[in-house]
């Protein structure tokens, strides 16, 4: 098969993440965020708050981080943060990542799983921001939305206090403004 | 207003882009395709096929162009290639881009407005290649789609013809390819 339609086959084969459900719903919508919407989402998201990144990072980096950082759900399916992943969970996602990205042609995929494998440690700059980012929009999803999937999975403050705060490995400013904000929520009795 | 809380109020804004509806449904989905996830699959896809442009393009400059090149839809609305659009149609998109790109801190919205321009335009390698790409998937979705929006919208082969291509624009070798996938349409008698 041509280079190109190889491809060709991988920009088919990746539209299953438009239909991977993740655990909230986008801002005054009724449904699920599916991880495709989700990734754009992220990426313009990085761009924005690049200036607040504790460390210099390569943005463009961060950007291809996050464009393909969900790869591996089709397999695996996506887990709620607070649940935490299992080992089993884990080698499920590298290997499903490292199944589709192998459908390029030889030399492309290294590159890209790499970058994944990066994201996955979180323990460059690039990735430490790029696992900050990861986090904003569920956590304005439920403070713009009633705490609805705080709610559903039992989720307490402690809970949501303690595990966003790694947020602070990539950005303590951003941390600190949402902090405030979930702090606000706790307030408003929509995070117990 | 803090300049974070400004971004993040851009953020939040953006979301209404996962409820604004294209013409054509993701392979195997039954249901149409939104704007946002078509922008991650977009830009994944530039990525991926970056060598087959036909001028030396900066891959990050087009991944940018494409994260926010539907931006101006949430005001418009998405227009159907073919129907081709009014010059009305194209000043409420670069209102809507421009008042979107505003809530952002002084400054950070100019460089986003211009690339915005810049890919409208199409007339730099950069937005050509974008532009190119941003074609692919709704073809596919037809051609992997049994024809579903040429039918729905008596779309003939001439007009998919003429239309896509400007894909050769931008990229020569990928409108070759999709040409031939077109004739393959046509000789299975999903376009006509
Ligand atoms: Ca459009």
């Amino acid at each position: 098969m041509e280079d190109i339609e190889k491809i060709l086959n991988f920009v088919v084969e990746i539209e299953k993440l438009k239909d991977i459900y993740r655990k909230t719903k986008p801002v005054g919508l009724e449904r699920f965020e599916n991880s495709a919407e989700h990734s754009w989402h992220v990426c313009l998201t990085a761009l924005m708050l690049k200036d607040y990144a504790n460390d210099e990072v390569d943005i463009n980096r961060v950007v291809k981080m996050l464009l393909i950082h969900d790869l591996g759900e089709f397999d695996a399916g996506d887990t709620i943060v607070y649940a935490g992943q299992t080992d089993e969970d884990k080698a499920k996602e590298a290997a499903g990542t490292s199944r589709l990205l192998n459908m390029l042609p030889d030399g492309m995929a290294d590159e890209f799983l790499e970058l994944w494998h990066e994201f996955e440690a979180g323990e460059t700059a690039d990735s430490r921001f790029a696992k900050a980012i990861d986090r904003v929009p569920p956590l304005l999803h439920n403070i713009h939305g009633d705490g609805h999937s705080w709610k559903t999975h039992g989720v307490t403050k402690e809970k949501v206090f303690s595990v966003n705060q790694r947020i602070s490995l990539g950005s303590k400013e951003l941390w600190s403004v949402l902090r405030n904000k979930l702090e606000d929520a706790v307030n408003a009795g929509i995070l117990k």
